[in-house]
C-alpha cells in the first residue's frame, strides 16, 4: 500500500495531518503518533496526541483552547477538586469517555492501538492513526528539578523547570505498532510534523524498528520546521533548545534530522543554511484550514521534487 | 464507645440515619453498610450503598430522583453512548469523581473503609459511615435467565428476572471492615434499616463475624419494617419476597430475623402476629425530614423499652 506517512506529536503535527486529508485521498493517510507522553492518572491511562490526532480529525477538538474538545463541561473536575482529588490534569466530562473507555479496553486486554482504531472508525476518521507502539514509553526530562515525567512537566509546571536531558524510557524495547513499520516502508511519501523534535518526534526515532525503517524506505522524507517566522507557534521548543545549548534556528533543526531527511520546510520569513538536503519555504502558520492544506500541499510538493 | 449502630443497604437505609442524626448526637451514630452490590465498572470500583449514604447524609443526594447526586449532568455518559460504551448504568459528571479517586485509591493500596471515612470528613458527616468489610463480597443472584450479578439484575434488567436463591460470595471468607464489630460489641443500640431484608440486609449477616457480634451484643437490636401498608416503598422487595415463597407481610420479616431481632418497628396501617419480639407502630413512610426522624425516634423508643 503506497500514501502518505505523517510522523507527529499532538496538536501542531495534527493541524499538518488535517490539512493533508485536504488535499490528498484520507484513506491513503497514515499518522504515526507519539505516546511517549502517555501517563497513568487517577488510575486512567491518557494518550494525549491520540487524542489529539482523534479530536482533530474527526472535528471535535476545541481549536479555540487548542487542546481538549468543543463544548466541554467540567462537572468531573469540580467535583474532584471539592473531593481534594489532583486536579492539574484538566479533564473534561467527554474528554473522560475516552479516557475511561480506553482504560478499560486495556485491562481487558486489547492494545493501543485497535482501540485508537475502534474509536476513529466510530468517529468516521478515514485517516489511518497509529500510536507508535503498544509498549510502553516514557518520555523522562532530566531538569533542575529533579527527574520529571513529561505532562508533570508539561502541564503542572507549565514548562518551567530548565532541562538539561531528555530520555525514552522503555523505548530500546518497544516494538512499533502494528502497521507502523509497513507504513514507512511502502509510503510514497514520510512527512515529520512541525512537532516538537526533542520531545514529540524524538520518542518516535528512539525505537530502533522504526528508526530503521525510516533509514531504509525509499520514501523522500520531509520535515515541516517548528519554526514559524524564528520562533516555535506554541509550546516550549524555544525555551528548550535554549537550554540544550542550541541556536534557535532552522540548522539546528536540520542537523537535528541529519541523515534521516532529504528536506526540510521552513516558513517564508526564514532561511536555513544547510545545503546537503532540499529546502523549501511557505508560511507555515496554520490557523485556517486553508493554511494547513498549503502547508500540507508544500510539504508533498517538496518530497515529489525530491522524488 | 456507646452510641446507635445501624445496618443499612442504600436509599430507605440512609433516610433512617439522616432521620436518627436529627435525634442523637451524630458522632455517635455508626451506619455499617451493605457493599455486596459493589462491582467493577468500566474498571471503576463503584459502591453504591456507600456512595447513597455518602451522599444522602452530606446533603448532596438527590431525593426527587432517589438515587445519585442532586445538581448532576451527564455529559461523560453522552460521549460515552457515542463511543458505544455500556450505558445501562447511569454515572453522572459528579458521581464519576467520586468512583475515580475511590478507584485510584484502592490501586494505590488503601482500603474501602479509609477511603469513605477521608470523603466523608471532607463533606462533614459526622456519622461513622463503615462498609461492612473492606473484602470483596459480591451478591449473586440465581434467576430465570441464569445467575447474575446484582447490578445487573437491579439496574440492567429493572429486577425483572425471577429469583430463586441469592447468595454473597465471598461472604464466609469476609472480614468485618475495621470498627464493625467493635460499633457492635459496645453499642447501646443497634437498628436494622428498612432496606431489603434480602438483598440489603442478608449480606451483612452472612459474613461470620458480624453474625456472631449481633448474637453476642447486649444491645437490643431493633429492625425497622421496609414493608409499608403491606407494600414496598421502593425496589423489589414484594415481588421477590413472592418468588421466595414468602408472604408479603410483617411476620415473614419477623420470621426472616428470628433469633437475632428483639424488636420490629411496623407502620400504622400493618400488623404483625409474631409474639417473641417487641413490636411498635409508626408512620413508617419516610418522605419528609420531619418523617425520617419520627421513624428513628420510634425505633429508638422501642429499643429503649427492651432494654
Amino acid at each position: 500500500m503506497s500514501g502518505t506517512v505523517v510522523l507527529t506529536g499532538g496538536v501542531g503535527g495534527a493541524k499538518l495531518v488535517l490539512g493533508l486529508l485536504q488535499v490528498v485521498d484520507p484513506v491513503t493517510v497514515t499518522a504515526i503518533v507519539n505516546t511517549g507522553d502517555d501517563f497513568r492518572h487517577l488510575g486512567l491511562h491518557i494518550s494525549p496526541d491520540i487524542d489529539t490526532l482523534l479530536y482533530t480529525l474527526s472535528g471535535k477538538a476545541n481549536t479555540a483552547q487548542g487542546w481538549g474538545r468543543e463544548d466541554e463541561s467540567w462537572a468531573f473536575l469540580s467535583a474532584l477538586r471539592e473531593l481534594g482529588g489532583e486536579d492539574w490534569f484538566l479533564l473534561g466530562d467527554r474528554d473522560m469517555a475516552l479516557h475511561v473507555l480506553r482504560t478499560a479496553g486495556l485491562a481487558r486486554g486489547d492494545t493501543l492501538s485497535t482501540i485508537t482504531a475502534a474509536v476513529a472508525r466510530r468517529w468516521g476518521v478515514e485517516a489511518k492513526i497509529l500510536p507508535m507502539t503498544d509498549d510502553p514509553v516514557a518520555t523522562m526530562l532530566d531538569s533542575d528539578v529533579g527527574e520529571l515525567e513529561f505532562q508533570r512537566y508539561f502541564v503542572a509546571l507549565r514548562c518551567a523547570p530548565a532541562i538539561h536531558a531528555i530520555r525514552f524510557a522503555g523505548a530500546e524495547q518497544a516494538s512499533p505498532a502494528p502497521g507502523v513499520v509497513d507504513a514507512i516502508m511502502t509510503a510514497d511519501i514520510v512527512l515529520i510534523a512541525p512537532s516538537n523534535p526533542f520531545l514529540s518526534v524524538d520518542p518516535l526515532l528512539a525505537i530502533p524498528a522504526i528508526h530503521k525503517a525510516l533509514s531504509d524506505t525509499l520514501a523522500p522524507i520531509v520535515a515541516v520546521s517548528p519554526l514559524v517566522g524564528g520562533q516555535a507557534v506554541k509550546g516550549p521548543t524555544v525555551k528548550l533548545m535554549g537550554e540544550l545549548g542550541l541556536p534557535v534556528d532552522n540548522d539546528s533543526i536540520a542537523r537535528h534530522y541529519a541523515g534521516l531527511i532529504d528536506g526540510l520546510l521552513i516558513d517564508s520569513g526564514d532561511d536555513c543554511s544547510v545545503t546537503d538536503i532540499a529546502i523549501a519555504h511557505t508560511p507555515t502558520l496554520m490557523v485556517t484550514l486553508e493554511d494547513k492544506a498549503r502547508v500540507a500541499r508544500a510539504a508533498l510538493a517538496l518530497a515529489a521534487a525530491i522524488d
